[in-house]
């Protein structure tokens, strides 16, 4: 009972430190960070807090929410609540929140919306949310082609949306044509048609793009926003900066979970049960890789009885090579990620890691033998040993830099599944590496 | 000799298709994407292809370069190429640079740098690259408090930096007071104090701030800049949506690689020297931990010799105890970063996990009992082996979550060497676990 009353004491704690950064935060509408607090209280404390968070202010925080915690918020309210979130949301919101929600609601939020809304909501749902398309925003600035200053000048004084640095110009079949920062309209002669003032070589990105590198775009071009266009260079919107971080940001957020086979919505306080079953997956994909490394040291079960000093330095050969893998594993991931790694360099890259792993190989090949050598007093112990490492590591080199392309080429994601597959390599071929020359050398 | 004359024909290739981009992407300017191809290519093409750049476009493209490719780039210049470098340098692209210069470079660049560049450099230079004022940028607009909307209008008129969205009000000590909207002064009567347009609740980001807090707080501000002030409240500069941009993705880059014992700086293709040394020291750790385990192993020598078995499923118990331990880390990891882990929610946290690792060490430890018992016939070896993996799951989860905090408390960043010590302690616990109830009930 001691320690229920010690958690009891800890929530209430909680709360009402919380609940004053809370207040503070919904004055300044700083959504962002009410969703992380909101997210690092566990479920019956968040879903006391919710209670309490104004209706004003629910559609801003869900939206910038992950998806795990959003959702499990969004089934504790009542419709009569959530008629009231739809009302004030537009196309981009419901399309943000379309994945938490059952479909009948986003019908319900789809029939409380203007036909534009709607209209936009369709266009975006076009695109699946890998691509560009599925994230543009309509709140951009734009002008017929023949336009010039003063109208540009007309259109500045409306209240400008968020992120904006540049006027679209687009031409009579509603095509994207140009592009016109609006610091160079400020101050230039009214008649001046917007043509002459227009950017060269200005960025447009396709709605099928891939959202991430449309979204790399966006930060890099070091303009606040892009043109999206589609597969008829038809303006379909922008993308605008705010939304490029949150999409890149995403996309890290689950090349790091997903190193432990988890999800970037992954909530931290999510139920019991839905956290183990999300888990239970990984583990037994992990298990099963685990059981085919036992498969093979079975083999050796005589060698082992035999020489029980190869069972104890076992797990060294293994872990030596599944470091290495790990380090061309990673570096060519990311080389893949930001398109660096072709079909062109691919060889030279792989040749590079080969030296590196030869190299490290040798030095560690040679330290381990010393060390097993004088550990179990066996100089055979130590060359056996020496040579399994040699063997695992140039291997781990082999298969750190050729897994990650092979699995791009079946259209499998590296950062999910290459450690998974690079780890089995390793254990196995340390395994019999050091198991089988141990069989020949030392029984 | 094949071999090599295959590298050579891939090599003039990569060379040939990569001029054509290159021109292009020179044309628009887009250096990100140059640096990009830079990266990707072997060394010696890497030196033909910069020595074909124009000097006008080289300090554009080293600035966005990650750091190790731009010093090996930098070390190829001659001195004369490095004057043309360093006269169109302002003080930004210093700061940006001057990771990858020697001092005497860094010198010589001052001294072709006017006085107020001069100054703005030392200014940025007593922060430390992970705080906000490293990173301040001194293109912006300010006003005096009193001004009116006619003078941010005339200011508007020249012309305007990148990702500017506000005007910011100082005070008469030079503090920053304000921040007026560009869109509320364009159309706003002339003589209307800009005081009466200003933003409520501005944020304002302190130099000591964390530069990667401070970037993600400019993300999600939906401004394209916050104003950086020093201890005094005087206005230093500002920190922009494109610099922030690059902070954060150089935050998570520097993340996904720490998984790995790598630096984000590691260059594809650095001098197989470099690489293999970046690379032995996170080796030489794990091997540590590896003998660590081997010598827990050892303890059990004679168990080992008696039943063979459990050398043979050994790995197994260990490996599932480390993936259940790496889900838990990388949520709390996550969560620490995002600052959802706190003093008050830990043990909230921690019982959470404690009850998600005794779910699935319970239906883990059932399967994997009833795979030994049916594959080496033994009722003893499955309840053995079943204990061992709940144990060990259980530990796992307990680790993964207290782990990352230790270490954060003792000011280590556990995105680097959380999972070495992790997986030490499932090893350990793991191997000890099972051949010691081996010893116990099987011997």
């Amino acid at each position: 009972m001691t320690d229920d009353t010690i958690f009891e004491e800890e929530r209430t704690l909680s709360s009402a430190a919380d609940i004053t950064a809370l207040t503070r935060l919904l004055g300044q509408q700083d959504y962002a960070d009410v969703a992380t607090i909101l997210e690092s209280l566990p479920l019956e404390d968040r879903y006391l807090t919710w209670a309490d968070i104004g209706l004003e202010h629910r559609l801003g925080i869900l939206v910038v929410m992950r998806s795990d915690p959003r959702e499990a918020l969004i089934d504790s309210m009542s419709l009569l609540e959530l008629d009231a979130l739809f009302k004030g949301m537009d196309a981009e919101d419901l399309v943000e929140l379309s994945e938490s929600l059952p479909n009948r609601l986003i019908d319900r939020a789809l029939s409380a919306m203007d036909e534009i809304q709607r209209h936009y909501y369709e266009g975006a749902k076009k695109y699946d949310d890998e691509l560009a398309g599925h994230w543009v925003s309509h709140q951009f600035l734009s002008l017929p082609q023949n336009a010039k200053v003063r109208d540009a000048l007309r259109l500045l004084r409306r209240e400008l949306p968020e992120y904006i640095d540049t006027l679209f110009l687009i031409n009579r079949t509603g095509g994207f044509s140009e592009a016109v920062r609006i610091g160079s309209v400020i101050g230039a002669p009214d008649h001046l048609p917007l043509t002459d003032l227009a950017e060269e070589d200005f960025t447009v990105i396709n709605a099928n793009d891939d959202a991430t590198d449309a979204s790399l775009k966006v930060q890099n071009s070091r303009f606040s926003a892009l043109p999206v266009v589609d597969e008829n260079s038809i303006l379909l919107g922008r993308l605008d900066i705010g939304t490029a971080s949150e999409i890149v940001n995403d996309y890290y957020e689950g090349r790091l979970m997903a190193t432990a086979g988890l999800d970037e919505d992954e909530d931290l306080f999510s139920p019991v049960k839905t956290a183990a079953k999300n888990r239970a997956v990984w583990l037994g994909i992990n298990l099963l890789t685990a059981f085919a490394a036992s498969w093979f040291i079975g083999l050796f079960e005589a060698t082992l009885q035999q020489v029980v000093a190869l069972a104890v330095l076992m797990p060294v050969v293994a872990s030596m090579g599944g470091i290495a893998g790990s380090q061309t594993l990673t570096l060519v991931i990311r080389g893949l990620a930001l398109g660096q790694v072709n079909d062109v360099n691919r060889w030279a890259l792989l040749r590079k890691e080969l030296q590196v792993g030869a190299f490290n190989g040798v030095v560690w090949a040679i330290v381990v033998g010393i060390i097993a050598n004088m550990w179990f007093d066996s100089f055979l112990i130590g060359i056996v040993i020496s040579m399994a490492i040699l063997v695992n590591i140039i291997t781990a080199a082999l298969s750190g830099a050729l897994i990650p392309i092979a699995l791009t080429k079946l259209r499998l994601d590296p950062a999910l599944s290459g450690s998974v597959v690079l780890t089995t390599v390793t254990d196995i071929v340390g395994f019999v590496a050091f198991l089988g020359l141990g069989a020949l050398v030392l029984t």
